[in-house]
């Protein structure tokens, strides 16, 4: 059975996360639906990264095995298609048959997200449901300071869902940078994986340090804690995207 | 009574275009039934530009008249509070007194438009009404090529809606850019002033160059036929931004 990578765009705003649960509408089970119309196969999709209710993504990545060698640009029109039929907000941006072996999840070698702020007094208009609106102005520059802290090989269980599954809380987390640009706040962080809720965790800590109610060095405090209560308020999923995952050779 | 001035940005494709038509759901009326509510005062605003339904705005101006002298930021933050409770999609980046004699319409100098395509097989899941998709590929250089040639002074009957209302159809075209960066392209046209359909039915011809149906010198025909059957399909309005408007000294 051929194997497929599918490289995946959609609105998470629209769906209860990307994982298929029952009575639920999730991404997986939007593009299985999609799959099952086009060539009648049910199948079962896995994805790169469980991004929750309201995360987006521009560069999620699956794998699917499908029955008959279809061209990767049929896979990814007729896929599509059967997505608009359906009023889907995802799309396929690429398909590509893979490696037997290639597994979209844990052949992964690194996963990047980007977490976007709008910073300014008025409320979004253009991107609501796609920033997180912050009306206090937010001291980047601190963030930053406080970011770097959190590079390198640590137990981030400070930063991680009382519901994170992952039998380890020991994350590397090789990028956690801030960037401005005017009103906007941009947050990149990449890792080989995230622990569940990770990166908003790590962002609703930031601003805590951009509105100057933490220092940088309270970041690493909390940090250090290993302790779920010294986190703080999550960062909503309206501002996370899940831009890209790498294959790489080790 | 003192005249503030109102930066605006919205979500097009939720209202009937800007100005306010009796039983429609429009821009204008949004602000003006947001200022009844904070300062039960029935106003008239008067904007730069007339966008059109489904047409987005990141810095459109308006002007109004009120009759408390308000500070600045208390007129932008009442206003935004009672769009955000109408479940609006409009918000005021910007409230300013300004001088009696300001008018957001005629004392603009110049107004800059973007317009937004996204040019990829996959259709838009994030950007749905945010953008144009056009999945056949374009030719950029060649779009850049035949914008060139709209520059200037000229007749614009070719690319003025039949209903333009506008007395003459000479303007001056100060930018007609086309810039591309990956699958986005992206082009700006800014003039003093726009027929009615102008940039969009500009922007739906050089669409014709881009998938090779005209050359450049095609584009310039059809501008020298000042004949509106000479036009392409005009662009649809998903893509379209209002961004900035000038008030310069001249």
């Amino acid at each position: 059975m051929p194997r497929y990578r599918l490289d995946i765009e959609y609105d998470g705003g629209a769906y209860a996360g990307w994982q298929r649960q029952s009575g639920q509408h999730t991404v997986q089970a939007a593009i299985e639906q999609a799959i099952l119309a086009f060539c009648r196969e049910t199948v079962t999709l896995r994805g790169a990264g469980r991004t929750d209710a309201g995360v987006h993504a521009t560069g999620q990545v699956a794998h699917v095995d499908l029955s008959k060698d279809w061209p990767d640009d049929t896979v990814r029109d007729a896929i599509n298609a059967h997505l608009q039929l359906a009023g889907e907000r995802v799309a396929i941006t690429l398909a590509a048959q893979a490696a037997d072996d290639f597994d979209a999840r844990f052949s992964a070698t690194a996963r990047h997200y980007l977490y976007r702020v709008v910073n300014r007094r008025a409320p979004l208009a253009l991107e609501r449901g796609h920033a997180w609106w912050v009306s206090r102005r937010l001291d980047a520059a601190a963030m930053q300071a406080a970011a770097r802290l959190l590079l390198g090989r640590h137990d981030f269980t400070t930063f991680r869902s009382v519901q994170c599954q992952a039998n380890s809380p020991l994350r590397t987390l090789d990028r956690f940078d801030v960037e401005q640009t005017g009103d906007i706040i941009e947050i990149r962080a990449s890792a080989r994986s995230f622990l569940h809720n990770q990166v908003r965790s790590m962002v609703g800590s930031l601003k805590r340090v951009g509105e100057g109610a933490w220092t940088p060095a309270d970041m690493r405090a909390a940090l250090d804690a290993r302790d779920r209560r010294a986190c703080g308020p999550v960062a909503p999923p309206d501002g996370l995207y899940l831009v890209a995952v790498e294959y790489g050779s080790e």
